[in-house]
């Protein structure tokens, strides 16, 4: 089974539970409205050694990083400021020392740079390799909520930086090239924690997402959620330096925000975010009343086997 | 470094940082004030196949529960209902499908008994065995909060059930003896979730966690959070059947609730609480102006050399 029908098969398993106020699986984040007009958001991702990473490719410290900013990067892409974690580590005998105390370096250096605490977890011992698990909370007005079902027909399609980095990175990381600077940012990945809760403020965006698993995976997600389709000009999809097309609609890790806005304020967003963040959001297609995702080149259909990226 | 030493040096650490409201490290489970006189709380735990259970020894089924529990177990602990949960699964492909849907269905089993929702987690694929990691989600009202700090001098130690069980089950299971009632415990504990709600509303209740790691070791986090000593009457302690007194003072597991009370109401808490539910609360021995535990045998300060269970 794959990851996501597993996922699927226990939502439904699950769905006979009383929901309890949460809107619970099947966007970046859980939501509970707590009143006042807030939510708190949760979210969790688990990290295992030999799939996720490699010891000799990534250090301690580096590892620390992207455990939470994975996490980060789930609360970011609903609009919401990520506020605190609980992190459970599982440790084998060779990692217990100096491994973990670098590890926990790299995990406070974020945490400060966004000013999340740390309010929990677990340790234990591993028999078997590093496992790692981050549980974030974040909270968010509810009105600045993005979720990936609230696409609407028409809406300009826009991702917030360009992408396939991650993914030649890997490819540099998997050959044995872990030097390069492409390997440094799959080990690096900059969650967009600030991009997000600006993001979360414009009410014309009105789907998000953070591209984690590759574009070709995750825009299926809004259209599954949101009942749409989609048009995308391959031309226009914007590729990092060193990357390649296909690597940039089908590599992973890149996590930069995926976003639907009404297409009358794509232009006035776009402008804003590159006057706040001095990057551009750029507009690689738009949102249909069909389904699935239409790749075009130069305005015409084209048929590729692009898939998304999966860990499991 | 052992488990609470890393954990210590992590609280200290991230001290930091801010705290966004929370309550972090350093009881059964973090809080956070949401306003309307409630809180909300959080905790996690990771098992690790090899060091908290042996596929041979325990059921999917049976696992998925005593994930499930050992987490409604903390958020018992103080009081709260539990509300929510997120569950993590590194799976090898030898745990992929059947044993997979057999531990969602004892996750799921207990979750409905105790109306808690499943709103997120993440499932990956593992080169080692299998990991599990729950993040669970209370509600309590904050008057009814009960932390390990909050202990008094004088206060009635109170145990909420016999211990011992679980840990001379897990000498059966060690022993290879799968089939024994004590095993059978061990692989399927009971969180106390009603009763620690209903503790939680007891304002002669001061100080109250769950016994994971052995009363012996326990009673101490009670000891230092609050700045406290103890004397316990060492034939005051319930030994379950089966078990011996050592076991039950230093077993791990049995997660029954450890509380502190009123010295004159602590008679009628104990009467109120086993016309509720059937089962006694046992004094053991009572909160003093010192420092650590000190046990006794018939009144006289006895030598051991007791200590609690350790996963780490």
């Amino acid at each position: 089974m794959t990851e996501f029908g597993f996922i699927e098969t226990i939502r439904r398993r699950f769905a006979d539970l009383p929901s309890n106020a949460f809107e619970g699986i099947g966007d970046d984040c859980a939501v509970l409205p707590v009143g006042g007009g807030e939510s708190l958001l949760f979210t969790s991702d688990l990290l295992t050694e030999g799939v996720h990473f490699l010891r000799a490719a990534t250090s301690a410290r580096e590892l620390g990083g992207k455990a939470l900013a994975v996490n980060l990067s789930d609360i970011a892409a609903m609009g919401a400021r990520p506020v605190a974690t609980l992190l459970s580590l599982a440790l084998p005998a060779d990692a217990a020392g100096r491994w973990a105390e670098e590890f926990m370096e790299g995990y406070h250096a974020l945490s400060a740079r966004y000013g999340v605490a740390l309010v929990g977890g677990d340790t234990t011992r591993s028999e078997g390799g590093i496992t790692i698990n981050v549980t974030a909370i974040g909270r968010c007005a509810d009105r600045c909520i993005k979720r990936r079902s609230d696409a609407r027909a028409g809406d300009t399609i826009l991702v917030a930086g360009v992408l396939g980095a991650s993914g030649a990175g890997l490819r540099d990381l998997l050959a044995g090239r872990y030097d390069t600077s492409l390997a440094a940012l799959h080990r690096n990945p900059e969650p967009q924690v600030d991009e997000g809760q600006w993001l979360g403020e414009r009410e014309e965006v009105h789907a998000m997402m953070d591209l984690s698993d590759g574009l070709a995976s995750d825009l299926g997600h809004i259209l599954d959620r949101s009942g749409l389709g989609a048009e995308v000009e391959t031309a226009r999809i914007p590729v990092a330096e060193g990357a390649d097309l296909r690597t940039a609609a089908c590599g992973g890790e890149d996590y930069k925000l995926l976003l639907t806005a009404a297409p009358d304020a794509a232009g006035r967003l776009a402008a804003d975010f590159a006057a706040r963040f001095g990057t551009p959001l750029y507009p690689i297609g738009r949102i249909t009343a069909g389904s699935g995702v239409k790749w075009l080149r130069d305005g015409e259909p084209v048929a590729l086997d692009w898939q998304g990226f999966s860990h499991y």
